[in-house]
């Protein structure tokens, strides 16, 4: 089940009615800003934080986000169980909810994932120096995300992350890195350019999770290494780069009390 | 006046009926190709260099691309005197044209813009090596093109020309760049990730143009610069970072005979 409603008239419309118009700047150049969120009991999780970074993205692509995306999340949402929301805003002006059920692969991934690190080409500094680069900006121009993915399912990985020319730990394509190193949890900073994860923040009210420079080498010694995304949620990296790290005690603590704290 | 025609049994449908579903791939993560070509005398100019280009982009999204662009182009453009036309196929499987009426900033952009260099954050040879980072590809993930050209509206400037981190010329979000350096007309290699133009190609069969390096300095020496795209055409550089160059007798040269052929 699939479910549509457009911000307009918080109007619910068949999944395969076309909403969007050939000319809407969405649809010509990827600038729609966008969320996921994750549904439990038919709330949409985390929705302030999710809506306020969702009206950070747009001011910096210069969307008009209208009021009512909190009614349009919870009308979409309301009866689902558990699944998936996504909100989009586009440039051309229009504003819509996808309610979706979460893909099997995505609660596989709750019980771990393989990764391997992809270059992103830029120095860790670069994006907080360059908002034309976008960086902390979740916009619907995500062809390089999908493309990493890809890269990594060539290599037989589930996942991949981002790691900068000067040796950093970036950000996976669709989630927040967490690594454990010396029974510290800790994670890349934002001003890397990362998108500030909203998994993260809710993580980081339920236990302490350092935000510093994590490198490379750093990273290919962890003791335990986690993917934060609203939808899978909390995910070990039982393989990466080819090194087994199963899902360790830390993380697997994180995540039940995480789960815990959706109910 | 704009015209839109689906793919799809090449359906002419009015300008303002939505095509896209709201879970089309292409709007929700910018995985669509498409070209911008000129229309002139109800004819797309270069129709065969830009499918090819539509066709290699579509193979590195893994988009399906069905036959039938040629035609849609030239239904879309039937008629019109002189337009703009934009072809694209969504990942989601909706194929459509729009045509278009040249805005009159692009018009004006023919007798001369004024630019500004930008960092693009990569080093020249980055994108060459990761294919993941999609160099070379046109797809609909535009908004750091976009947000690039509001950086220089910011500036004063109409447009801008990224720079790699290592001092080398790329191309500007939308045009492709050639400098006239000691009377010599050269452009920068595609093994650098940018996008291989059109316009380029189509006025390398008129005049002689070295593809060649070219370093930032020598950017800032050079005697003319332009900027080559679809619709604008060439685009005399004549003023690069606040230096005056002026619309100079090679660039306006080829700008005379690019635009003789397409009659």
């Amino acid at each position: 089940m699939t479910r549509v409603v457009l911000l307009e008239g918080l109007r619910e419309v068949p999944a395969d009615t076309p909403v969007l118009r050939a000319d809407d700047l969405g649809v010509v150049r990827g600038e729609s800003v966008f969320e996921t969120l994750r549904v439990v009991d038919g709330r949409p999780c985390f929705l302030d934080e999710h809506l306020e970074r969702l009206a950070r993205s747009a001011a910096r692509l210069e969307i008009d986000l209208p009021d009512g995306f909190r009614e349009l999340a919870e009308k979409a949402a309301a009866g689902a169980p558990d699944a998936g929301l996504r909100l989009t805003m586009t440039k051309g002006g229009v504003g819509f909810a996808v309610c979706f059920v979460v893909p099997a692969e995505t609660v596989r991934g709750r019980t771990g994932v393989t990764a391997v690190t992809v270059p992103l080409g830029v120095a860790a500094d670069f994006r907080s120096t360059a908002p034309w680069a976008l960086g902390g900006v979740k916009s619907t121009s995500y062809a390089v995300n999908m493309a990493t993915l890809r890269h990594a399912h060539e290599l037989d990985a589930d996942d991949a992350i981002w790691v900068s020319t000067d040796g950093w730990v970036l950000e996976a394509p669709t989630s927040t890195v967490v690594a454990v190193i010396d029974g510290v949890l800790m994670t890349p900073p934002v001003g890397t350019g990362i998108l500030a994860g909203t998994t993260l923040l809710a993580c980081r009210r339920l236990t302490e999770i350092l935000e510093r420079a994590v490198s490379v080498e750093e990273l290919a010694r962890a003791d335990e290494v986690a993917l934060l995304s609203s939808v899978r949620g909390i995910a070990p990296v039982v393989v990466l780069d080819g090194r087994e790290l199963g899902a360790g005690p830390v993380v697997k603590d994180l995540a039940a009390t995480f789960e815990a704290s959706l109910r």
